[in-house]
């Protein structure tokens, strides 16, 4: 396992599989097609990749996790169907979203089968594993994760045209929105793997590390990356004038005159290139793409530290592997 | 248990409170709000009701059963939220939707958190029990009638406009649409109620049964009730063109023309009194009116009959009283 190419692609068949199969039955067809579009579609697999190393990790095998983790590659394209519908972007995975394709009443319906279809497979993985127990107990987590989901949107939502908003409110909508279902995807692999109480939680703050990671260097490659390995120009964050942590850090630190000119050119819809720049000087300025990109480090650092918990394996390996690639991709 | 205003209201207090107290760390403010507001706005609370005598019925407390009742009335509420995007219904329970208060997107995100805090709710009724293994049960009975109220809805839509729609093919819409979570209530408080294997699946069927005969004779009073009762003209269900089983079985039964006369009245969105009468004229000359109506009837007498396989009991009684309501109520 040197590659991380290698290990992103380890499971995606049998993650794919699962997930093919616990669609399957799903009717009517418009309702089958709308919801596996986005598998289709092809996305990373992530999440439930980190479920079963997570799983490996600790001693269990991939058929103890591999329900698991369909259920949460399934709770996160439901949140993404969703998410387009309301953030009404038309693209996804490089394809048409669900909801352009189907309609919005025909999107909102796919997002709530498969969000169903994720609570029954974890129901299921119970014959995986021999007890309701372990799977009652990922359930619980997977539910808290739903929740915490809405409520990580719905601040993001509410934070729109808001400049007074702190770093501690916004690391804390990042966490909800995307770091807990990362933290979920980890922790289950753990307690399906039959983890001691004490991997179980490292696990999930692994996975919270990288996820709030994960969303730091995403807003941090957009504008630093190039519009290639982007695949839209650089800086489109500050034209859509969307809250990311430089932002935050930027607005906190500047000088009125600083930030009066920021915030003119985040609620400006019709941004030029020249203020994408000046945006761009004054997060230099006051250090804020720096002050981000460190957090980010620290963040993976201190993933790639609770690793140190578990026995040495390729699966640990693997884990630290993924660690880093959330840092070095280039998008 | 005389009546049956007593035994709609019997619970009603605890599960408003389960539920208060379910949604209550939800955050945005605003996303709570949207949340509880068709709770606060008021409804019969059928399903928990059902629930809990089930429960009962079969031996259990009401302590047993509560946080799972709770949680099928979120799930019920969830798809009232998403039904009304869907359907552009503006108002419900007499208040307006979740989505013409909140807007489309939080209305997603309210629908989203009741169905997380659901399946939460059950999850944490093992606690209530002793045992994972019950609350592992009615998960997947719950998870089930999730994905079968999405495809119910979404065979319902896809309903529209085709007249070639076969009285099984609709029996099997109402049935996922509506029946399934009715059937989870009744067989969730046998489960938490620990009934036996027999009980609990008779338990299903007796809700089953109430529920098609409740989508049945609901369409029914929409055409031979008054405006009074329905809060709304008669007939509007002709002027919607809406898909029942009065329409389904003229449709079946009619002579060309009478079938091309009804559907013309179908399809048209502005269909006038006098084209509702028409309509009913035609359903009255196929006998499509008495037969959904003994339908309903049949469905009922099911029901009850189902009922004789548990020991006697005030709650045995309340559950034929409300098979008896489902019947007799004018709206």
């Amino acid at each position: 396992m040197q590659d991380i190419k290698e290990v992103l692609e380890m499971y995606s068949n049998s993650i794919y599989s699962e997930i093919k199969s616990a669609l399957s039955t799903i009717s009517p067809d418009e309702l089958k097609e709308a919801s596996i579009h986005l598998t289709d579609a092809g996305g990373k697999m992530l999440r439930p990749t980190l479920t079963i190393l997570s799983c490996k990790a600790v001693g269990g095998d991939e058929s103890d996790a591999i329900k698991s983790a369909a259920a949460i590659e399934l709770i996160h394209t439901f949140s993404l169907i969703h998410d387009d519908i309301m953030d009404k972007d038309d693209i996804r995975r490089g394809k048409p979203a669900v909801h352009k394709v189907w309609g919005e009443p025909v999107a909102i319906l796919a997002g709530d089968t498969l969000f169903s279809k994720a609570f029954q497979l974890v129901i299921n993985a119970k014959s995986d594993v021999g007890s309701s127990q372990y799977a009652n107990d990922t359930l619980a987590t997977v539910a808290d994760a739903c929740v915490k989901i809405c409520e990580g949107q719905a601040w993001d939502m509410g934070f729109e045209g808001n400049f007074e908003v702190k770093e501690e409110e916004y690391l804390d909508m990042i966490f909800k929105k995307t770091a807990a279902l990362l933290a979920t995807a980890t922790k289950a692999g753990a307690i399906m793997g039959k983890g001691s109480e004490e991997e179980i939680a490292m696990m999930y703050d692994y996975g919270r590390f990288i996820g709030l990671a994960f969303q730091i260097r995403d807003d941090y490659l957009d504008l630093v990356s190039d519009e290639e390995s982007l695949g839209k120009p650089v800086g489109s964050d500050i034209v859509e004038g969307k809250m990311t942590l430089i932002v935050v850090n930027a607005l906190e630190k500047a000088s009125a005159d600083d930030k009066n000119k920021l915030i003119a050119i985040l609620e400006n819809d019709n941004s030029s290139p020249s203020d994408v720049d000046t945006a761009l000087n004054i997060f230099e300025k006051y250090g804020s793409l720096e002050y981000s990109n460190n957090l980010a480090k620290e963040y993976v650092n201190n993933a790639k530290e609770l690793l140190d918990l578990l026995p040495d394996s390729d699966y640990k390996n693997a884990l630290k592997l993924i660690a880093d690639y959330v840092l070095d991709r280039k998008k």
